[in-house]
């Protein structure tokens, strides 16, 4: 399997990390999130999105957008329920993780740390601090009561949330008033097969 | 079954489109996309993202994100494949849906004709213009040779993107010069047990 990939990306980091936890090998080949020119001639016929992580099948045929490739690896394992209402739920934290989490956790890293400019997205940071927070709220108060989002058991919907929760510092995230949160990183950092994402 | 929804919303319209394929009968409590006021108090203990549609099931439990909703009542149905690939490429169009598609086309059409405000977006709009259009190169281009979006058979995929597609208009965008997803419009319209958005 080839795996257009990004070293930094927390989306490509998701697949990295399933992959891992199930031994599964792979190639990679490295793509800019800052420079994106070229990603048309590089991605187009592969993924309509022009996004990483792309997969492509040992029998040639791509995969696109995190989460669907990490429910088409885990599916049948461990890292994904059997019961019709656990995966859908499942789902409900995947799409959260890309519609509440992503597009503000995400975003505020990649320019603060990332863009190699902040000082041009000043204008729009505290839109996503607020949306970021309100999606940190979401997590804390669900998971103070719980081992793991789905079930209480590892799977898919935590290693989605992982991947931008435990570097949302360098968004300048605080998550001191995030015990819940912190716990649960640590449970899901000390699973079999964990790597970190510069590994 | 009860679903939080919204008459408005193409998220909730989703859920509605795929119960009227499925003949699956409901109640509705309607709730306002324009003051979110009380929300908290409404769907905190149901969905943690606060949004609608938001379902409760005939035993109680709560499902939310409008894409989970559609997985979890097609599956089995003829509105979702069973192979693996095609399961994991409609996964892919509905993650394409809430990430790129959605916070373009569907906030630009609440921001022009539903907030009753659009003059306060006003700057936020270019960014929002442009980032719709390029999803709908994106399903242009995958349209041109295909029937459908996954597998060539209508699928909770097509219904995904139907909702806000359909009324992209009412956020200014121009499909005049997009036939592919108009001839695909008019398909996905012309499925048995279809429902318009008002009805």
């Amino acid at each position: 399997m080839l795996l257009y990939n990004s070293a930094v990306s927390g989306n490509c980091y998701k697949v990295r990390l399933l992959l891992a936890h199930l031994g599964l090998e792979y190639e990679t080949v490295d793509v800019s999130v800052v420079d994106r020119s070229g990603r048309a001639e590089l991605l187009g016929l592969l993924n309509p999105g022009l996004r990483v992580p792309t997969l492509v099948l040992d029998d040639g045929r791509p995969l696109a957008e995190s989460n669907a490739i990490l429910w088409y690896f885990a599916d049948g394992s461990e890292y994904l329920a059997a019961d019709a209402y656990e995966r859908a739920q499942t789902l409900q934290w995947m799409f959260f993780e890309q519609y509440s989490h992503e597009p503000n956790i995400a975003v505020a890293r990649f320019w603060l740390a990332y863009s190699g400019k902040p000082e041009e997205f000043a204008d729009r940071r505290s839109r996503v601090m607020t949306g970021g927070y309100a999606a940190l709220d979401a997590m804390e108060h669900h998971l103070e009561f719980r081992t793991f989002l789905v079930g209480d058991r590892y799977s898919i919907a935590d290693i989605s949330l992982y991947a931008y929760t435990h570097v949302a510092h360098e968004g300048d995230f605080d998550l001191s008033s995030y015990p819940a949160i912190r716990a649960w990183l640590q449970r899901a950092a000390s699973q079999p097969g964990h790597v970190s994402i510069d590994a």
